[in-house]
């Protein structure tokens, strides 16, 4: 790219039109900046993507790579009961990367931007060997309403939203069924475009007392980084876990594993009292959120274990770790 | 990197004490959150660099890599009028890069972050075959008193801070002269430990109308973004661009050169009204900060002009671009 077409290109990926315009100035300028509201605190959170580790043009088109980026991001912010503002991108390019395909990549951005009202408001380019994509997203939550993973306590409920190992599913299909990538457009969809809960992320900070989490290295990891924040045991049960019809169908032996460590699905896990619990179950009803209790919470020391038919046994950190890959 | 020693080296590199400590809060947890303060707006950025285009090991050591990082972030900061509060780090790293080192990296921003008293309250850490390293800055300015380029006018004098060119020149060292590395050390620190003008830039927000950028892309892409922002033309003198004498005596026949297109100086260039030049020339001998007057602000449409013995020349942008060196 020349000089020239870097600044048609930046020119080009620059919003129209800001959600929150009256709030912000100086974009295009060294730094943006953006009005603060009283009775609110800022949550801040970054979140990257590697060519090659998270993504390969075999498992994601470039809409779906912008799209992920700034999800992955949101469900951080949801799993604080906050909604997004705004987000910053710093984009290392390699050559083998279109001019065209990188305008796709901000696409993606801007149509779940789009989706949430979040404002584009400034960035870096660069270039290097690799794709790497970094984003930062700048969102709020009401003074005090913030969820914490250090909240849980003996008694609560433990849930989880939606179903977990979709993502998992569809990578693996991405990656090994390139004949039957049609059959499971779900899982492969929950892999590539999945959905940040900030609804439920926002209802539930109106609750007294909730420990949240987004799962994105998996149920194990995550249920253990609220057992161990929190000083509490977790106790799960095998047969609760909430596992698609999609998943079962595609690998039924699998389903289970995926569930458990493998990761990005974007669901929110946490722990509420039990005197709460029916009051979100019926919320969550009316909204059209699938919840599910799959343990309980218990005094301890910062440990979480597994129910099922062969007895109990504790859980690992097994979840997705990019040292680990690399 | 184990998983093990992941988590261990994310504990390592968590700072022990915070300097905003009363304001922040979920550290550790799938986002940060800060606290917000009336009467300010907030200020945020992001600066990238790329092994093998910003720095490579023979012309950076780790703990410089970490410090220059966050010295380009500070200058944004620096270069709105306010001044910086938190930091996220994002950093992909490659196989080649040792335990120490990396430590030596993030050592590089504490002690730069401890100066300014900045606080690391995130970031996300993944690998990849290039070392990229993504910091995103928060800091704050009063409300409506930031300082954008879009604010020269015409009579306004055109200053800039300390010398410019030297980080170019350190650079030139670094990478042509490893028997001469050791005779103009203040080059090569000035290239690897650049030092923010916050101090400046928070003396110029206490007047009524000043524009500023900083010296990140080489003087001659700065002034131009100050003309076309603020649709003005700029006029500066050759004789007056302040070069320091070591880059004189190292080579003089490139340091005009350096000081127009070099970049990275992160000195901070702008414009004031004729009618507060004197005072800030006054404010800034108290203060032991250099500054100079290279030009003045007339009507015009965006352009920038040098004139020199042989007369008049356009400047146009040639600062360091990278789409052009990728």
């Amino acid at each position: 790219m020349s000089i020239s077409d870097e600044f048609a290109f930046i020119k080009d990926i620059q919003p129209e039109r800001l959600f929150h315009a009256q709030k912000v100035v100086g974009i295009g300028d060294d730094a943006a900046i953006i009005g603060v509201e009283e009775g609110f605190e800022k949550i801040v959170c970054v979140d990257t993507m590697v060519e090659g580790v998270h993504f390969t043009r075999g498992t994601m088109k470039p809409f779906d790579i912008g799209y992920k980026a700034l999800a992955a991001n949101i469900s951080d912010v949801a799993a604080m009961g906050g909604y997004p503002l705004y987000y910053l991108v710093s984009i290392t390019i390699s050559k083998e990367w279109s001019q065209e395909e990188l305008r796709a990549i901000y696409d993606g951005m801007r149509s779940l931007g789009d989706q949430y009202e979040v404002d584009l408001i400034g960035g870096d380019t660069t270039s290097g060997k690799t794709m790497v994509l970094s984003v930062f997203v700048i969102g709020q939550v009401e003074k005090g309403k913030r969820l914490l993973r250090s909240r849980a306590k003996e008694g609560d409920v433990v849930f989880v939203s939606g179903t977990v190992g979709d993502s998992a599913g569809g990578l693996d299909i991405l990656l090994h069924n390139e004949g039957a990538s049609t059959e499971h457009p779900s899982l492969m969809e929950y892999h590539q475009r999945p959905k940040p809960q900030v609804t439920l992320g926002r209802m539930l900070s109106k609750f007294e007392r909730v420990s949240l989490n987004d799962v994105s290295d998996g149920l194990a990891s995550e249920l253990l980084e609220i057992a161990e924040a929190s000083q509490v045991d977790i106790l799960i049960n095998k047969e609760t876990i909430p596992i698609s019809e999609d998943l079962q169908n595609y690998r039924a032996e699998k389903a289970f594993q995926w569930a458990m460590t493998g990761g990005e699905d974007f669901e929110l896990v946490g722990s509420i009292p039990e005197t709460d619990w029916v009051k979100l179950q019926e919320e969550c009803q009316t909204a059209g959120i699938k919840i599910t209790k799959i343990g309980t919470v218990s005094s301890g020391e910062g440990r979480a274990f597994l129910k099922s038919h062969d007895g109990v046994q504790e859980l690992k950190k097994e979840g997705y770790n990019h040292f680990n890959r690399g």
